[in-house]
């Protein structure tokens, strides 16, 4: 119950963020809606397809297109307001990587994969509808060049693992990893945070 | 039997608009075949792979391939003629869209899935081969921002379910539901049909 | 034993060619991390999950990961004097595409698929990890414009059909596709050899 409200939060939190991005772009309402539904559901697509989970989640419970639908119409509609909500949005969106961290991760463990496996299948879950939206839109994935986003998810699946010995509740482990990735990311934003540069300006590179 | 040849229709179709945006970016002869078969049976390809279906339809019938490279031979001998063959393929291209609708439609009915989620099966596996191609050639995709496309899908995999409980046959259903989308297009084409425009000059949007 | 080690050769040239490709996009570290793993694994990822072998091939043996993320390592520390390593990531990035393209190779047998197939799978584990490295990398793919590099794999993967009925011993069948495979890319290069271009200054495609 708990972790399905805030896999709806995230859900919500990613269409929306897929919806603003497409509108930018000056797509029309079809396009709009079909990158707000790949970044909501990209990640988790690609992890099941992936592992082998078919069909694919989205397919098995309509609650996700009921969910990806009303965001889209709700950004589309409020689109010129929605700068308000550039709060609510952030902490939606945090929310949400934390929760798909933990997806992935329990998918993961699902089928015995090996925890630095579990570990990469969560930061998937919870990245990779963001890189796809950006592909679509034809744009190099921001998460390739700001922010702590990739890292706090690596992180809270590495608190998952790390604490695994000492906590006999999956449940609480789930939470507390969900926690961290969720204050990571606040806390790198807060303080401006971010993986070092690893250029200088004498830097030649030649692939 | 009919379906089968327009489906090879669609296929060829769908492999020569690969093959031309190809050319137009001045791929080597490999890339134009590539774009060429992505274009022709990715959403097909994408359609599978998200419903469990394995391996994807284009390698347990190797006809694919044949068509796929004939068109293509095709498109690259006779490229400076085939400006005179745009209605032909503007139909052929139509007939495709209609015809994979259906497919994928069928793919969603024969895995047990909602119909909402039969009727996105259908869209993607007619839409999604051209996403493809324009991701691969570095554009936006032109179904987000152009001409009722998807919207023709959409609303023959609508008519498909509104009309089932009002017809037993199931070929019936189909044939009807491809007319729906083939119509709709050709319409939407004619009479210079399009999606709503959202945006206004004074619209900031940012995400 | 012997494939395992030239596996292992191609995975590290491949990464290091990510890593490289990444960097003078000017990503941060994560954002390398992801295009190396993506270069090295990518295509055998689409392999698999297109057969339908579940989980895919770098999810079931950790190997893969430490040789990446050791492979990232060496091309971030290393990212200057990387241009003297040239002709060796020359000859391991051939022998990569050759081992992977014989991993393809015996994918599709073993999924019982048409030696045509069998060579697009081949030709795909071995180029599809570049092409996925320039998608999200925003380039159009550089084996659709440059150098004979699936053309290749093509002529490998035939060598080992047309062999087939003289020779018993699939390992050797598959040491000397694997050959064909590099020695042609090397003779390619050397002779400057490519695709014979499409294109004339008159030639006017309109899509």
């Amino acid at each position: 119950m708990f972790f399905q409200i805030t896999d709806i939060i995230g859900t919500i939190a990613f269409a929306i963020s897929g919806a603003l991005v497409a509108m930018n772009k000056r797509m029309d309402p079809f396009g709009v809606l079909i990158i707000a539904s790949v970044t909501a559901v990209g990640g988790g697509t690609l992890r099941d397809v992936m592992v082998g989970v078919n069909p694919v989640v989205w397919m098995k419970d309509i609650t996700y297109i009921y969910v990806i639908v009303g965001s889209t119409i709700f950004a589309v509609v409020f689109r010129r307001w929605i700068s308000y909500l550039r709060k609510s949005l952030f902490l939606f969106d945090t929310i949400g990587i934390g929760v798909f961290t933990v997806i992935g991760i329990e998918t993961g463990l699902h089928a015995n994969l090996h925890p630095i496996i579990c570990i990469a299948l969560g930061t998937m879950t919870a990245c990779f509808g963001g890189v796809l939206r950006d592909i679509l839109c034809n744009e190099i994935p921001v998460i390739f060049r700001k922010e702590i986003y990739a890292t706090a998810c690596i992180l809270g699946g590495a608190t998952y693992f790390l604490l695994r010995e000492h906590l006999e509740s999956q449940n609480y482990l789930f939470v507390i990893a969900g926690l961290v990735v969720i204050l990571v990311r606040i806390l790198a934003v807060k303080f401006e945070i971010s993986l070092p540069n690893l250029y200088k300006k004498e830097d030649v590179i030649e692939p």
